[in-house]
Parts: C-alpha cells; structure tokens; sequence
C-alpha cells in the first residue's frame, strides 16, 4: 500500500520503517521538500521510501498518518491541503501536549473536545482515525514489546475506514487487541490518558508498558 | 478502626456495608442528623453501623471516606469541619463530573488541577488519599468481581497515610495490584481516567471491568 507519514520525529521515522520493512510505499512528509532529517529516513529505509512536502506525503498515500506534533497537526495538514486529505482515511497518533508551562506538559484541548476532533472539524471530509497516541512509537509498530495482554484504542466516524486500520495495526503492526471506542469523540477519552502515560513512565524509568482493560 | 463515611448515596452504601461486615464500626455521615437514607443504611448493616452529620461522621473516624458526588465534596467536607478532618485520614473516591452539560459529563476540574488537590489545598493538616475513583463502587470493595490482573491507583502525600489506606485496601477489599502514583497530583491523571471509563461502560454495557498496566 501507499502510504504518507507527516512529521519527520522519532514517531514518524518508527513507524515508516516498519510500513517499509513490511512492504509498504512510504513517503515521508515535512515543511521543505529537502528536509534533512527526511533525507537521512530515506538513506537509511532503502527503495520502498522516498520524501517530500506534507503535500506530496498526502498525495502519494492511500493512507496518511499524522506523526507531527499536536501544537503543529493542524498547520501541518492545512499545508497537507483540504483536498489533497479529502476522501483519504487519517491515522492521527497526536496528542495535544503543551509543554510551555514545564513538565509534565497538559493537554492544550481536552475534557469537552480533542485534537482528533478538531482535526476531523477541519477537513470534514478526511476520515480521520485515532489511535496508537497512547504509548510509546517502539510499542506502537510492535506489540510483542509488552508482555501479557494489553490494547490499542482506536476512534473514529467512519467504520470502513476504521476495518482498513484495524487489518493494518493488526498485519503490520502485531496488534491482538484492538478497542473500537466508537466514534471520533472517543479521541478525548484516549488523549486523556496521557496524564497518567506520563506519571507511569515516571515511575518505572521506561516505556515498556500499556494500558489494559481487565474484564 | 473507627471509620466515617461522608454521603449517604450508593458510593457510601456500599463502603460502609463492606467495612462493617469486615468488623469495623463505621458512622455514616450526611447534612442532616436524621437523614433517612442514613437511616435506612444503619438499619441494615446492623450493631457496628451508625449515623450523624457530616461533622459526626468526621469525629468518629480514624479514617474517614469522601464518598460525596464530587460537585458537593467540598462543601460537605466543610461542614465536617477543618478542625475535624485535621490529622485524619481522607480517602477522595470521588470525581468531578459535571453532568450540567448532558451525558456523557465531562469534568469541571482536570488537566492542570484535580479535585484531590483541591480537597488537600482547602484541608492542609488533612492526609488526602485519592484512591478507587476509577471504578464502579462494588468493585471497589471487592477486586475479585473482576478475574485477571487488574488495578488500583493511589495518590497522596503522605506515606503513612498511603501505607494505612493500601492497608485497609489489600486486607478489607482484596486488591493485589495498588499502583502508587506519588503525591496528590496523581490525582489529577486518575480522575482524566473517567472519560474512557464512561465510553467503556457505554460499549460493554456494564461496569464488570477495570484498567491494568501491563508491563
């Protein structure tokens, strides 16, 4: 599949070199159609990776995934363009963190609305999917990472593309446990969860857990 | 011990019923001397069980349960009195839901604050223990209503105080798993837990579930 990744940190590198390694077109997307950190991602991915503007990244996927961070997502897939997201299904794994006032950041929207919500407002007609934001990049492509069982949230208003990033998170990324928390608004309950993502990653010094829901 | 229970509803109801059949006497506490829903409690729970105010409530108990509907918790904690709750123990299972804006509620305190610290700023001499506010109230007092691992959060800053509360948890209401969060901040990353518990109620349609960190 052609796949688009926006943002050119630690989670989009991760999670392009799994969609790589597992067969995919990934195209890698930044501000600058030479972004350096994009060129060293390409080098090292191989043939199947290439990059370019967000625009470009939007155009070439089927799939997009939205790996900026939350305070610029929104700017990032403006640059994307309406009508390049349009009719394209949006993996949104951001998380609204601000951390202007230290750490541990807050969340800059949440309670009454979320960044996933605000981005499916923006481009009504993209079928934005949240999930993944609630672990670590490393877990995100791997679930085997963690021991035991443990889920992946997953959001959004539209099921069929829901269904296309369910097969993906379990084929390509090893996910056995995939919650539907229904619609988009479900991405607040699942950002929320960052507060205590944060406080746990605190405690035990690593990434090396996830959320699980016992029933 | 001597133990007070602060609200007459089903979160107070089914805390003091378990704490009496585990051999403590408990005194259950609401605006009124006479409240018949207090009443109505005592009359079942039998000879160890009595009620009050919330100011007798308070008196009675080495330890003391807010299990108010977090909207009025503080109110009603005043009317235990600050001389009262100072030096005590106060185990906050409450949460701030805020149901003026329809269902699911959303908080009226999250992100940068939490209605634990809230208690703890207006009751300093109090030992605040935010703990069982992220689940359903007969599982609070009985972990084995859910099978698997699963677990219990706690937050406050005072060690003692925590050790006493993890003592009475693990002992009364049988929790293996008490993940302690640290100082009352901790608070603040439990009850943001809610959202995603509420949606999990509306999927599952029961409370016959509960979080676990795998690691």
């Amino acid at each position: 599949m052609k796949i688009g990744i926006l943002g050119t940190g630690i989670v989009g590198n991760t999670i392009g070199h799994k969609l790589v390694q597992r067969n995919h077109e990934v195209k890698m997307g930044s501000r600058t159609a030479k972004n350096e950190k994009a060129m060293q991602w390409v080098a090292a991915a191989g043939s199947k990776a290439s990059q370019g503007t967000f625009k470009d990244a939007a155009e070439f996927g089927q799939i997009i995934f939205n790996c900026t961070k939350g305070d610029i997502s929104i700017d990032a897939l403006r640059l994307a363009g309406t009508t390049t997201l349009s009719g394209k299904i949006l993996v949104d794994v951001s998380n609204p963190l601000d951390f202007s006032k230290g750490m541990p950041p807050s969340l800059f929207i949440s309670n009454t609305d979320s960044l996933g919500e605000a981005i499916q407002r923006e481009f009504p007609e993209t079928f934005v999917v949240k999930t993944l934001n609630t672990m670590n990049c490393s877990l995100m492509v791997d679930s085997t990472l963690v021991k035991g069982d443990h889920d992946v949230f997953i959001s959004g208003n539209d099921a069929a593309a829901k269904a296309t990033v369910v097969k993906l998170l379990t084929e390509d990324f090893g996910w056995k446990n995939v919650l539907d928390l229904g619609d988009i608004t479900g991405a607040r309950s699942t950002e929320m969860l960052l507060p205590i993502w944060l406080r746990l990653y605190g405690k035990f010094g690593n990434a090396n857990f996830n959320f699980h829901i016992t029933k």
